[in-house]
């Protein structure tokens, strides 16, 4: 039964491609919260690690990418199974881009640490909280076709662009009150701002998970509110 | 002889895709120079039109999209044009986020246009071209299969890098000098730091054309530079 036998190997590829995708999740995630602990706890031996530790996510995505090529290569899927490949293909690469926003963070962190702190980081944190639990509800709306899951991804992207929001007028103001708080200030601005971004890449994300699921393409009406600032 | 016939049909495939990548080019980098020449004429009317052009963008994708995933569904393509395909799906999605950057800076012309102007904007034109030139030869690059090419954006990135640093400095100092200028300054940084990233995608998407010819995964000694600012 020589069907059956290639349903289960593409069955096991499947699940190969899945757990591989959660790894990479779960690393990007972990050079998330690592990045922003660097800031807070002005820890630069961490903030090297998170820069190291890069190195994985990217053998990650080069090894998923090849994995998707092959399975389209051996096992030519169609409909569903083949958006399913196309969606990780995408995916993938919003992961490795995540992994390269932790690394600017730490590298910031690690400037930050030369000089005292400009104010004790409350909504930073948090900010960075919001945007892993992003990018973990949308990877885990991916592995488990969850639209649900993913809009909830959709509707959670508000909260994180009013953190941004509210962050950013802080350090405005913080620059205003005092010129030496300008390069510090705006250092944080960026990393507020790569954390928001960080959000947009897991909207991205689910956008993709409800047309895999849907086929209906709803990524374009909602893009445009994610541009805004 | 109906391999023959498919031969031509995925030729002709192969070079629609291609034709609509460019024309999907050709429409990003008119929006990337549109937004900028909305800020540096203070034209709200030209910042309008780009905010809403980015609909055209954003329907060509979702186009592409569609065409790559026929193409591998009726094609089965193997090795290379395979590879051709996977990179395509992802190019796609590198021009979809240049047009939303595009947009963000129109947004921002549009606020800036309501107060008087800081300074004269010498530099960020400038760095608006050299994204804009980049985005159009890694796209060149990938539809003629150019390897030399891809190589010279991969090289020209630290020209963009170096030109987004002058700006910021000078932003920096603007800051300082008066704290009236900071708000306006601030948005100037965001404008500039838009511009670096949109020539990030340029090198991204020239890192895949290298990985797409040369079948070497080039993509990530080069990665850790360019997320470093």
């Amino acid at each position: 039964m020589p069907a059956t036998h290639t349903d289960k190997a593409f069955e096991q590829d499947l699940r190969d491609l899945r757990e591989r995708l959660l790894a990479m999740g779960a690393k990007v995630e972990a050079l998330i919260a690592g990045s922003v602990r660097a800031l807070t706890e002005r820890d630069s031996v961490l903030a090297e690690k998170v820069i190291q530790s890069d190195k994985d996510v990217n053998r990650l995505e080069v090894e998923i990418d090849d994995l998707c090529r092959r399975i389209l290569a051996l096992r030519q899927p169609a409909a569903s199974d083949l958006r399913l490949i196309t969606t990780a293909l995408k995916i993938v690469t919003d992961l490795e881009r995540i992994g390269d926003l932790a690394v600017n963070i730490a590298e910031r962190a690690n400037d930050l640490n030369q000089v005292p702190p400009l104010a004790p980081y409350v909504d930073t944190p948090k900010l960075a909280e919001l945007a892993q639990q992003q990018v973990k509800k949308a990877l885990d709306a991916f592995v488990s076709n969850d639209v649900a899951k993913a809009e909830e991804v959709l509707r959670g992207d508000d909260l994180l662009d009013a953190l941004f929001l509210k962050i950013f007028n802080e350090l405005l103001a913080y620059m205003m009150e005092d010129s030496r708080n300008i390069r510090r200030a705006t250092a944080l601005m960026f990393i507020a701002k790569h954390l928001e971004r960080i959000g947009d890449h897991a909207l991205n994300v689910a956008e993709m998970v409800v047309y895999m699921v849907r086929g209906k393409d709803i990524r374009h009406p909602l893009s445009r509110n994610l541009t805004m600032e």
